[in-house]
């Protein structure tokens, strides 16, 4: 077999690859958007068919001698790092036996409908066999997969490879330190910001007008996607030419729809900007769920929740919002808009707690997997962090530890993602500040030009190279707080006059 | 090997089947619905692939096995006759080699693209040479198939099995001549409906709540289920319990969207109604074109355009309609919609001049495929016989040969479903007629009885029983034109005043 037939079966198997997960992605897209009700049982038999026909690909023989004949021999980049990246899945997938992947499948799927009910109900105690299940699971594939230092880890590399406990042990209490601190002298302040002022009956679909507007300044090419509403918001990239986006609208706040489109909105700018020479290939996506999460922040935190963009934005929204805006200043919108308060629920909380919640959720799910816990034992454990970390305790387990549905998807390691991502980005800011000027491109209403920065430095990579590469390169040095706990003291200090 | 587990083994592959039908199916749908432009060409190959895994299960050993195995041993009816129905897939689609297959998926995916392109130009010339080959395949794949009298009728089985040239030779002439007799008739009467009375600014969101109003009366499950728009309205099921239709509104003309709605429902009620045993089996779907289009027409005709529906439907469409009609009487309005007119465009003809659209079609093709004429004469022919049997020559091609999808997408035998449909539905009236008061159901808006009749009579078996044996169980005789003339005569004659 000469080396350029190899490489053409190893491309017709990665194509193979592509369209199960497109279908796979198409289903779950519509799951969350458009299916109706009674749909829905027959179609969990669909993705979990389909789910174990792309295990079976990626784990079959015959797509791992294609990969020992193609690795180390002399071909291009992107085929070099595709088959790198194919032989880790493979790895990764072979360790778990056929049969504990079947059972696990189905027990996620089984495991998020009963986290449904449960929370509804606010009742720990149904999702709590099962949680068991999910955490012995994934204790299991841990091993399977091996550490160096913390079980937990193993877990970590599916989201963020390179990232390790001992980091984020160092990282995370320095952040805490420094959040506490902020938002203990934002309690003390005189300066209350009126959150009050936001409310009001805003029409669905002046809302998504609006919010369709700034999509659209921000570069989002609704050629290559769309935007549908949903309970839970996600973006999802079905191929780099249909990345779609999702959103809930509260018509009594709109605050919901307008910050959680931007926040999609950038996860989409990623997917769609990856360079076209990795379609078809398992690097055409975002290289870690940090890193996404590092582009869906930028957009939502430093443009969405930025002073320059409401300066220059406010007269649009206004045209789109009820009339009762037209009686609320510049400055106390800003202010309400940017207030703080510590919340229950994550995906509600402002700026500046946000990564207090994930740090909640980091210290859970690492001695769960530690075995320093058990699960009957998280409900407790969840409220007593709540007070220790914001100082409220949730009044139900609906308010608490039932809120997320990342456990009950067996997703461990993915929580601290989200502080990373948030960490990055404010890495990526300070270096863009240094070649932009960030301030006066979003008072033009253009943001191409940070746009094309992130698509120059971030997208087009895809997983080309590896999440701390791409920090490493773009900003010379590794993950640093400093940057997100200065981007917040001066922000914050500013709006509190602190 | 029991014969238990032989079975539970084959009851594995029937649910492989349909997931990847309902994975296919939804990727239709979403083609036709949702997707974004720029997604289109990836997509395509995504279907490709999935048609052809899904080849690969219907033609593979082990299914084969599995049948053989099973074959004439004593087991349920239903088993029995998934079995049988496996069998003749397993059959007619291993005759065809794997390459020849291959290429011809993608012919239809490439001859649909060009034949859009084609009918926007109203430029035959591109579609000729991808027509020519669509041709040559299916001769050669009729030939695979093998026939007893014309080699059209191996192309008929696939839509209609049972139904042959022979019996359409006899029925279709009888049936034209009734219909031109009548059409001859109507343009010597001195009534004229006058259609200008239908025309006005008709907002899509009220066009809409009334369909879905009336869509609820038929007993269309909007939990299993739902309405979107699109450019070519069709219904589709992913199983019994997501059954979706599609509409397009022309805010200038409502028929399209209500009579559309209508027509689709009725495919959707049969899909949706299927006995839930067949779950699960390829039984679990429309038995034939044929037999599929008796439903929507049924409902379309019997109900959307009869006169006792807008005797008791007037007021409630006033409700959502412009308030132009509010100066149109009732009868006004029934004869406007029952206009009869020959036209250029198959599905905008009325109920009356439709059948000769397909008669037109259904002679085109079969001398194609019996290659007594050749494909590049077909736009002369068209219009020769468009002037034959309807008085009138389209203007362009795109009025003419190049107005249907179907045979860019290599359909050829499809046609004749939608007039053999028409005639049984006008069968399976004539005996509802004895056992329920139709006028009075209609008339008392709950439509149920209808619906109920028809569940019991034709949706229920799915594929248990072939079309004709439906015809023969539910009318006690074959297939018959004189109900269907007969219905037409006395609707007519009461119209026009013949």
């Amino acid at each position: 077999m000469s080396n350029q037939s190899v490489e053409t079966q190893f491309r017709e198997l990665l194509k193979e690859q592509t369209a199960y997960k497109e279908a796979i992605s198409l289903t779950h897209w519509d799951m969350r958007t458009k299916i109706p009700k009674k749909g829905v049982e027959q179609r969990s038999e669909v993705v979990g068919f389909l789910a174990e026909k792309l295990h079976q690909l990626e784990t079959s023989d015959r797509f791992k001698e294609l990969l020992d004949e193609l690795n180390g021999t002399p071909t291009d980049d992107v085929m070099k790092r595709a088959v790198e990246e194919s032989l880790e899945t493979y790895e990764r997938n072979r360790k778990i036996p056929n049969e504990e992947f079947k059972q696990y499948v189905m027990l996620q799927s089984k495991s998020e409908s009963i986290w449904q009910e449960a929370r509804e109900k606010a009742d720990f105690s149904l999702f709590q066999p099962y949680l068991e299940k999910l955490v012995d699971y994934n204790k299991k594939f841990a091993t399977y997969w091996g550490y160096e230092d913390n079980i937990y880890d193993a877990l970590l590399h599916n989201y963020e490879p390179g990232v390790t406990t001992k980091t984020l042990d160092e990282v995370f209490p320095k952040l805490r330190k420094s959040l506490t601190d902020l938002v203990e002298r934002i309690n003390q302040s005189s300066v209350k910001p009126d959150p009050s002022v936001l409310q009001g009956h805003f029409p669905k679909q002046d809302q998504e007008a609006f919010s369709i507007e700034i999509l659209k300044k921000m570069g989002y090419d609704f050629e290559a996607g769309r935007l549908d509403d949903t309970i839970h918001p996600f973006a999802i990239s079905l191929n780099q030419n249909d990345v779609r986006i999702t959103t809930r609208y509260d018509e009594e706040d709109f605050r919901m729809a307008v910050f959680g489109t931007i926040h999609e909105g950038g996860h989409a700018l990623y997917e769609q900007n990856i360079d076209a020479k990795l379609a078809n290939t398992p690097l055409a996506t975002g290289t870690s769920m940090g890193i996404h999460e590092s582009q869906s922040l930028f957009w939502e935190n430093f443009l969405g929740r930025n002073k320059d963009f409401w300066q220059s934005h406010y007269e649009l929204f206004k045209n789109y919002a009820p009339t009762q805006f037209e009686q609320v200043s510049l400055d106390k919108f800003y202010q309400a808009v940017n207030e703080v308060k510590p919340s229950f629920i994550r995906i509600e909380a402002d700026e500046l707690t946000y990564p207090l919640h994930i740090m909640i959720r980091y210290e859970l799910e690492k001695a769960l997997i530690n075995s320093e816990i058990e699960v009957k034992d998280l409900p407790k454990l969840w409220n007593e962090k709540m007070v220790d970390y914001l100082g409220i305790e949730p009044p139900t387990d609906r308010e608490g530890v039932l809120q997320d549905i990342h456990w009950a998807g067996g997703d461990f390691g993915y929580f601290p993602s989200y502080a990373l991502g948030y960490m990055y980005a404010a890495q990526f800011k300070n270096v863009m500040e240094k070649e932009l000027n960030i301030k006066d491109i979003i008072a033009s209403g253009d943001f191409a030009p940070i746009r094309q920065w992130l698509t120059k430095n971030v997208h087009q990579y895809g997983k080309m190279k590896k999440p701390l590469q791409i920090i490493e390169d773009v900003t010379n040095e590794q993950l640093n707080p400093d940057y997100l706990v200065a981007y917040l003291t001066e922000k914050y200090s500013s709006i509190y006059s602190l």
